[in-house]
């Protein structure tokens, strides 16, 4: 059966019905109204992120489930880069008339195996017919909020001369699972969990909230890319980064499996959802006392005018290829 | 030039810079961060709504300026439908990569427009390359609350037997509008304002915050169609109504360019986003009061179990051709 069959209402009472029964977070009116209702926490946070068949995965090769979990983790990321915690989710499914029933389902399976592991609550959404499948998901979040009531956030334009650079994660699995996808590698182990790291990516909400709580007040999440993100960063906060490229962390699954390339993916391959953090050093250090895991120092900030420098060993500066995710030039994916 | 010129960043900027300067709405953070933020209401109210190109409107006989008034007044309908003031909008745009960027100007100015009328904040979105144009807007609003602290809200769920039913206004103005540009009808005065009517819906926030001052508790906007619009309500409530034909009230220009479509445009056309409003009738008379324009009164509910019985001048019942915008069976636009 495909979505042509069971009119927009059918099909938005069984996405419905597959949902968690008990209302979380606040919530006042779910799915079946003219709007979601919740009650509201002091500060709210909000982003919304799309993926579009063949543009931004692909078919065939990703599981619906597999796009789904990815879908909403891409956004629950931008909450945790802002140090707070993901509530509530609108789903927007774009529906070629032709899109299996049993897609739908699985891709709602994925969702909500996501929105189950970060708390967040399927509020509402949309479903429309178009000619290529698309999801939107817009989410809110929860800001951390100071004694005085103040809002608490991770800002990229909040580092300053003399911080520390550090990151939560290795880089560049999502990069080398993409890779393997298209090379259409022998799934060994490695690959295996290069692939997985593609398709089911980790928010670090966790590391978020700790960097908040340790004083942290500037990072961004790795999606773009380590190079771009960063000079994101130096863009919005007026300084120039030293880059230290020995140190930046590739996983050893990503150097056993490309050796040439493993550096570049780690710097300049996207969607690995870690998050990069800009603080003095003790402050990174208290976050990663909190965290219980050690956060990788790869640099400093430096007075400039947003430049990203990026030195290798010797201390010379290399040129990076920058390639990260713009869609609209490049499309790479 | 299209937007495979700048990149989704310079892009991002341009729009930005199209924004009004000053923050509004307890705005913390806009458009340039991971996330967007901003100080709560007490309850938020959260709706999302998207327009496909070739699916919701005609481009080429759509202005871009047009599509993006309409594209926030239909979420901006969403939010009065349930009684509340809109408050911040994440726009997501998916471009064909040869989309002129002077169309997504036009676009983001219809956007702009719009948000001035209705007191909305732009505070983020997404960008992305799709082989299709579409937009999804997803709009946040503020709920009023009661004395107590409690949300006072227009449900689809809250009619009770012995209530009436009204609208706000005038209805089947924008399918006539949408047949005239499907005929290329002669540009009339009649047929401009039929035209306006599809294009520049006014969405009733105002009608739906006098509903709630006076007491009224159930509601719906008019954006499927009468019939069906006043189905869900007695779905959700567990109601049958009583539509009284003759009391629909079609506009004078619908009825003059389109004599025998006047009824079923009235009773099956979309999109009009006028509000639906039951409750007893002294709470519908105050809400009148409140807004200083009568509502119509156009039929009452009955105990039951969901139906709509539409009744002719002499109380006989009429078959109603149930049209209304079920995207993904019909697909009429």
């Amino acid at each position: 059966m495909d979505v042509s069959g069971p009119s927009e209402f059918a099909l938005i009472e069984r996405l419905r019905a597959a949902l968690p029964k008990h209302a979380a977070n606040g919530l006042v009116v779910g799915i079946g109204d003219d709007a979601a209702a919740w009650r509201s926490p002091a500060y709210t946070l909000a982003t919304t992120d799309t993926m579009v068949a063949g543009v931004h995965f692909l078919p065939g090769r990703v599981s619906w489930r597999d796009a789904g979990w990815k879908a909403l983790a891409a956004n629950i990321s931008d909450i945790a880069a802002m140090g707070g915690t993901p509530a509530f989710a609108l789903v927007t499914l774009c529906l070629p008339p032709d899109t299996p029933v049993e897609a739908v389902d699985e891709l709602y399976a994925g969702l909500i195996e996501c929105a189950g592991v970060y708390g967040v609550t399927i509020a509402g959404g949309d479903i429309v017919t178009a000619p290529v499948f698309g999801i939107t998901i817009a989410l809110t979040g929860e800001a951390a909020v100071a004694a005085d009531g103040s809002p608490l956030l991770l800002r990229r334009e909040a580092a300053r001369a003399g911080d520390a650079i550090a990151v939560t994660g290795p880089l560049g699995g999502s990069a080398g699972g993409l890779r393997a996808l298209l090379d259409d590698a022998p799934l060994t182990p490695d690959i295996a969990w290069l692939i997985e790291r593609h398709m089911r990516p980790r928010p670090r909400v966790d590391a978020g909230q700790a960097a908040i709580a340790a004083g942290v007040r500037c990072g961004i999440d790795i999606s773009d890319g380590l190079v771009q993100d960063l000079g994101h960063v130096c863009a919005a906060s007026g300084v120039d980064a030293e880059l230290w490229l020995p140190s930046v962390p590739a996983p050893p699954e990503l150097s056993a499996c490309f050796p040439d390339d493993a550096i570049n993916m780690a710097t300049g391959g996207g969607e690995d959802y870690e998050l990069l953090l800009v603080a003095p050093e003790a402050a990174l250090a208290h976050a990663s006392d909190l965290l219980g895991t050690p956060l990788t120092r790869i640099g400093r900030v430096l007075e400039g005018a947003g430049r990203v420098r990026a030195l290798d060993a010797g201390g010379g500066e290399m040129q990076i290829e920058l390639a990260g995710w713009d869609h609209l030039t490049q499309g790479r994916r």
